[in-house]
């Protein structure tokens, strides 16, 4: 037997036993001719003192001792002279009998520590070694708690964990679609699913009533900062329910998994919010709310007084930086040079201090007298103090600007504590967006997602202004999940696909199997999906997702460890009846 | 709100109340003016009763219905004057105020009953309607079922479920794996991993400890009865463990889930069986413990007596099927032909009756006398009434010829009931097989499995004798899992990679990863998966693992429903960097 106990176990309880710990070397210190090794393991650090004095054989073995050697320790556990009250352990030690080296350790290339020396890339190769250290362990800990926490939940809630194919049909429009050829069927493909769609509705045609999946998607996609082309879905389907009975179920279950996995409890319901809204106030779809600072339309405020740059604009916006009319001159213009970012977009920024003698100072004080800019602060909620923060240009790339650059306020006025979370429903969506480029509509959501019925009338007038029955779930500004209400008419999802530009062999092409399952019984159904990666990295308080995967890969969609994607054999490509095209 | 209740739930102490249900139509009868209505979901059927006499709009309602409709039912609920014992709803029934369709059907392409009148091939097409069937979605909700226990055992147990990556590197030796191109990079693959063997070892180098993770896994293989290109595993990994502490573990795991999904319990420890003594006893490595009938060595007894088969055979095997002696000439005629069925592959079949009058009558009289048949008798525990099979051949042949006639042979005699579970551990495997056309030796397990040390010192002399420490999971002659004890010396891993054939720059090739890793400090590890289809099916009583599967393949890798593998477009090969070679 390796061990009678883990490296975290023991306490003054346990004194004059005799016990055996196995683990890692995480430090060793001399003192006399004592030597003091911190031993450990998953579940804890424990320390083991030796004395090789009076035997050679184990005075040998300490001296050979390295980081991260790994040890089989028998002693007697003793109750500690100098406690250690940061450490579960920290009040007893273990008087080593005999100490044998299980394996010998290379120095590691970073250290594994909590506050590490290793840069990204070098944990990424070596993420072995990186999941020995405390945050990423305890990153995979509270990933797995929630996942636990995700099913009891849902379990108890009847509904059902069904597993779904990865080796599914390639659609035409599934331009991101990973694919994966067939030995057995040269020259065709199996896809990798973006997501369990499809099938999870065809669940519901099946009777399945309550379906959910915590499962692995795909996406062959243009790399964006934190993707991954493999992120992992917590996927749910149910049947007779309205959007409400939808919300609340999942409302519950965030509730559940905030309560098991961080002790967080919320009273009352989570807030709603429709999408213009969301738009309007954040200038964006899935707005931070664990601060206020909401934008301000002062479009009309700012106009017609022969600023040019303001009255050429299509919309004036700003924001209340509460207490900040103390700004210095080198921090106003670090701030226009932040918005000017291309990733930003604004050609300017415009500022008026509301300074606390009640004079007013701005960047255009030429065009506004201290009155109309007094009126401005009225209008907008500002104090003496304060800091009006003002973009212009045309109404999109404005809000969204302004909602960049409220985040960036709220961050630097410390608004965002990684501790407080502020969930969010975001409602009432667009079914549809409009491609200028392209002239055509697209889904929203997506085309199985079913209008408000309250709007169907206007498909074919003023189909941009149908709402649809689709949600989000935002924390702290990050989209955790979303879902719909689905189209469950055969009819009615025809003259979705036709608006949507399919004509109706591509739509049978494309989704026969799912139009064929709605002839024989569908029922009205809907559901959600949350982004588990993402959840899970909100609740940690990482920047990354990468910090909450075991294996993740990099930006460039690589695996540093396992260095993949690589080449493979001709031997291979023959047998899967392809070759390279030389590009 | 779409419904108050289930269609499972109502019950007598609901009478009274006023209720509103979903479902579909499972029949219709028509008794006067009353129209009676199954009304079934998930969860049970209800029997509706409406009365459209007075109410013309109900009336055409009722004429229009058609199994499969989906309704939505308000009524009240009433007791039953005939009252159906069989149906826990069946003391009452709705008697319905309002109907309302919420979709039509076509007629299904077959009964939607527990004997369904549609073949294999029509069901899979036809899936989602397939799992409306209570057999199939009965199998759903044990699988379900399964999966929650196996994950409250382990997280008890302290696993964490660690999700590995499913798009990793393919290995020179990975022939089956499914490859995936990178749009990204073109002309590099990823693989889809048949095992997260690497990964989960990785774990254990990082610390983790306890691995588990219920994973799909994927094998592009030649076409076998029973097989699918993904399947699932319940893939797990322990540190400082030995070879009983992990049998120990899963032991647990399995008794878990038998009590949990079946009500099953089983007193003391599942029984252990040598590799030897199971292909010894059994002529296989996965016995079928239900029943006895052990194979019997009749070499030595039966040669020498002037019968030239036997006299040539290198050996001579049988089994005694209890009670048998009055087999027909025909019935063992056919049971010879089906010996000799090539996937038998035996040359013939020799039979000894022990007649209840104690007289012998064999197929091979003339070179035996009574007295010499009754001591083979006395050998292998015939008794008078029972019946000798006698096969003669090649010793790997005719051992595998004989366990399947003894399987066949239990099949009908009724000695494999299907709701008697008889779980067997099989240790004790040999390390390595050895390849007679490729004069080379393969792993049996995998290349990481760790030698038994006792038989460390026979693997440059005779290493065909070495045995491992790896272990198997029998039910009822299936294999349901199987693992080891790893390798975690560098040195040891080096020596079985030469063993194997590897020179040391493949093996870096291949697992250099791996063994970068173990220089880091290794911890003693080791293993076991189990199939998790396969374990499902077992315990449903299933003959095809397809049937606990929601979506699966056919035997020709095909998803009839889905329609793929399909061929893409140009543009995605395009986009791919590959191209379809010709044959």
């Amino acid at each position: 037997m390796y061990r009678t106990h883990t490296c975290g176990e023991l306490r003054l309880s346990h004194v004059k036993k005799t016990v055996t710990l196995s683990g890692w070397v995480q430090r060793i210190r001399k003192l006399g001719g004592m030597t003091f090794v911190d031993l450990r393991d998953r579940y804890g650090i424990t320390q083991v003192i030796a004395n090789g004095a009076n035997n050679a054989q184990l005075q040998e073995q300490l001296n050979s001792l390295g980081r991260e050697y790994v040890l089989q320790v028998q002693g007697t556990v003793v109750e500690r002279e100098s406690k250690n009250a940061h450490n579960p352990t920290g009040e007893i030690e273990i008087e080593a009998h005999e100490i044998h080296i299980l394996n010998k350790a290379e120095l590691p290339p970073f250290t594994i520590e909590d506050d590490t020396d290793g840069g990204e890339e070098l944990r990424m190769k070596y993420r072995y070694l990186d999941i020995r250290r405390n945050p990423i362990r305890q990153n995979l800990e509270l990933r797995h708690r929630m996942a636990q926490s995700i099913r009891q939940y849902l379990d108890k809630q009847g509904f059902l964990e069904v597993e779904t194919p990865v080796l599914i049909g390639s659609t035409p429009e599934g331009a991101r679609d990973f694919v994966v050829p067939s030995r057995v069927w040269n020259g065709q493909f199996y896809a990798l699913p973006q997501s369990p769609q499809l099938f999870k509705q065809l669940l519901m045609v099946g009777g399945i009533d309550k379906y959910f999946q915590i499962v692995k998607c795909f996406r062959d996609e243009d790399l964006r900062a934190d993707r991954q082309p493999e992120f992992t879905q917590i996927d749910c389907e149910m049947s007779f329910v309205e959007q409400k009975d939808v919300i609340a179920m999942f409302e519950g279950l965030a509730k559940f998994i905030f309560k098991q996995a961080k002790d967080v409890e919320f009273s009352g319901d989570f807030p709603q919010m429709t999408y213009a809204d969301a738009m309007k106030y954040y200038g964006c779809d899935k707005p931070d709310i664990r601060f206020d600072m909401k934008l301000q339309d002062l479009t009309a405020a700012f106009k017609g007084k022969g600023f040019s740059v303001f009255d050429s604009a299509q919309h004036i916006g700003a924001i209340v930086a509460q207490g900040c009319s103390d700004y210095s001159r080198k921090e106003l213009d670090e701030l226009t040079e932040w918005v000017k970012r291309p990733q930003i977009g604004a050609k300017g920024l415009v500022y008026v201090k509301y300074n606390s003698d009640h004079t007013v100072k701005s960047s255009i004080d030429k065009f506004y007298t201290a009155e109309e800019l007094h009126a401005i602060a009225a209008q907008c909620g500002a104090k003496s103090g304060d800091l009006l923060l003002v973009l212009s240009g045309n109404t999109d790339a404005t809000l969204n600007a302004l909602c960049e650059l409220r985040l960036e306020m709220g961050k630097r006025l410390g608004l965002r504590p990684k501790d407080t979370f502020a969930p969010l429903w975001v409602v009432d969506f667009p079914l549809f967006e409009w491609d200028e480029a392209e002239q055509r509509l697209y889904a929203k959501h997506h085309p199985f997602t079913s209008p408000k019925p309250e709007d169907i009338h206007l498909l074919d007038s003023k189909a941009h202004n149908v709402r649809a029955n689709a949600y989000d779930f935002v924390v702290n500004g990050s989209e955790i999940g979303g879902g719909s209400i689905r189209i469950f008419d055969s009819a009615l999802q025809a003259k979705m696909f036709s608006l949507l530009g399919f004509t109706p062999e591509q739509a049978e092409a494309q989704f026969g199997f799912l139009m064929g399952a709605f002839k024989y019984g569908a029922p009205p159904h809907g559901g959600l999906a949350f982004g588990f990666d993402r959840f899970v990295s909100i609740l940690s308080g990482c920047d990354s997702i990468r910090d909450v995967i075991a294996f993740p890969k990099n930006n460039a969609a690589k695996d540093l460890m396992a260095e993949c994607p690589t080449r493979i054999s001709q031997a291979q490509l023959q047998e899967l009846g392809i070759s390279i095209t030389e590009a």
